[in-house]
């Protein structure tokens, strides 16, 4: 990871918003620009020199992953010690992702420093992913791919929802990956009407839809994939429904290229089904951003203008839920390319029945 | 749960605090006053009412889940519908966790409202545990026990540190538990001297130090346990280390009751470890509390002069790292009564030699 590349990339950004130095408290992006992944940490970038504050649970760590910053071991209070070096600076920029605690904190260290709020300012940076990025996120899907294909061949009426969530995340575990990367979302019958259901302790039924949703971390990057199973087989009602999401998804996929607005790949999917009269089952939007978080900007939505970037890296998602029936729902992972989308997820799409 | 109770206990706060009305944007606390269990949504409680706004992905689980107060369904931005409401009050209250950005959208959408940041309003109530949350606790710290148990049997030389994580994850799993309540820690030989080591790749050897932390969250409610093996016969300078580790929780254990400063329980354990020349090597607070998250106040540190409640359930968890050596901790949850502490974690404690 090209750290220095990254901190001076951002120190260009700083200096475009007009502000000497950046207090960095997101965790995400704190590893992002200096390798720290540790849970408790600021990082102050100006425009020589990047400093982690954290504290003693964290030397060892610190000092073995942190690259291109200098580390600083506080007893405690590693927020304030970073605020009152905001002191030296005329006008320094914060994070709006930073809570209103650290703020008021903020504003009590900092002196006459001016602060700004600035918005996803790193994280406009995450956007477009480099080769390591994506090499990182590639093997994550791999895997996130192989646990299901473990997992999937064991699926049968009976078992609970949660011993197949406990099952994928095994496998993800033994395949290397650090944690899933969200609550693994096993839901059959209809539970999958509820896009974000966590696996409960209800058994799978005969004859039912179970829609799987889950995704892992490793080497700190994400993956997330959605596939839709029939136990026995599919009535013709839900083989239809699955065909439209299935269609939906693949219209998605090829709206995206560089260039194209993030709403034009969600009108995509959301034209095709509500052509076919289901627009108001798909309650989501299209998919999302992800890298080194599970939900990263942009947003796959209505009215996300946002136009891709080559390089970004995001699902496409698009599902049908109809209530006390079931849900459908298709999720691929896609790097966003020149030309069209290069889609890291191999594993096939077809309605699995069983 | 007692959601009617939970907002009656809310509103004499906010009467106290001179506010009309709280938006509650912290999703633990959504959950402990509505049952929501949701990733999007945010609460709006006042005298009278209690309103959960949140998005159509969330439609049937909040149908099901919530109990108490009214749900709304958006097709899109419950933040700002909620904060729109605000224009209604004279003085309303928002969560010093919220992070800026809400913050902003509240001050542009709440008209005339004046905007009062109030800190741990919500986190003061969920300090004191009632009887369906102790039971909760209960559960899962059984659970997390029998998880270890079942993964240290077979804990050996040549496994990598993440396998045994895998292990107790999915014991975990199949036991029940939703997922893990923070990231398994599995750290063998020089790595335990890290206190917040993640599980690696690196395969455990003959003749070395194991620390594994792990909880799990069951009916939405932490655990968290340590306990520090020895692959191959200690030696003697680890088993006095250890010896040190254990007296230090212990005494810290014997010093919790009800009207103790977490100080005071602090002091217990640093004191007896410091008297031994080893004060340098206990990096960090000796414990926290726990409940619907796994870290919640009050922090058990130095200089934290919180008088722990009767009810409240924290963490005892002293230890010594060693740079180059190892590490050493033994953590146990407790509940604090009048008289002294209720110990839930039932597993042994001594130094297990395989």
């Amino acid at each position: 990871m090209d750290h220095p590349a990254r901190l001076d990339a951002l120190r260009l950004r700083l200096a475009a918003e007009r502000v000497e130095c950046l207090l960095v408290t997101s965790l995400p992006n704190i590893f992002y620009l200096s390798g720290f992944t540790g849970s408790a940490g600021v990082l102050l970038v100006d425009e020589g020199r990047s400093v982690l504050f954290t504290d003693g649970r964290y030397a060892l760590q610190a000092a073995e992953e942190v690259h291109g910053s200098r580390v600083v071991i506080l007893r405690s209070g590693a927020l304030k010690a970073a605020a009152r070096r905001l002191g030296r600076y005329r006008c320094a920029g914060f994070e709006a992702s930073a809570d209103c605690r650290t703020w008021r904190q903020l504003r009590e260290q900092a002196g006459a420093c001016r602060l700004r709020l600035l918005e996803n300012v790193v994280e406009q940076l995450r956007l477009v992913k480099d080769d390591d990025e994506l090499e990182r996120i590639r093997r994550s899907v791999a895997l996130n791919s192989r646990a299901f294909q473990q997992t999937v061949k064991r699926i049968r009426p009976g078992l609970r929802e949660v011993e197949v969530a406990a099952e994928l995340e095994y496998h993800m575990r033994l395949l290397g990956a650090e944690r899933p990367a969200f609550e693994t979302v096993v839901a059959g019958g209809p539970r999958s009407a509820m896009p974000h259901a966590r696996a409960s302790a209800r058994r799978l039924g005969e004859n039912e839809v179970v829609v799987l949703d889950h995704g892992a971390i490793l080497s700190n990057y994400a993956s997330d994939m959605t596939r839709t199973v029939h136990l026995g087989a599919a009535s013709r009602r839900a083989r239809a429904l699955f065909r439209v999401v299935l269609e939906a998804q693949q219209r998605a996929v090829a709206a995206v290229r560089a260039g194209a607005a993030c709403s034009a790949v969600d009108r995509a999917a959301r034209e095709y089904i509500s052509r076919r009269g289901l627009g108001r089952y798909f309650t989501h939007s299209t998919g999302h951003g992800l890298g080194i978080e599970v939900h990263e900007i942009p947003r796959l939505a209505r009215r996300d203008k946002t136009r891709l970037p080559a390089g970004a890296v995001i699902t496409i998602e698009p599902g049908i839920y109809i209530p006390g029936m079931g849900g459908f729902r298709i999720e691929d992972v896609v790097v966003v390319r020149e030309r069209g989308a290069e889609v890291l997820t191999t594993t096939p799409r077809a309605l699995l029945e069983f």
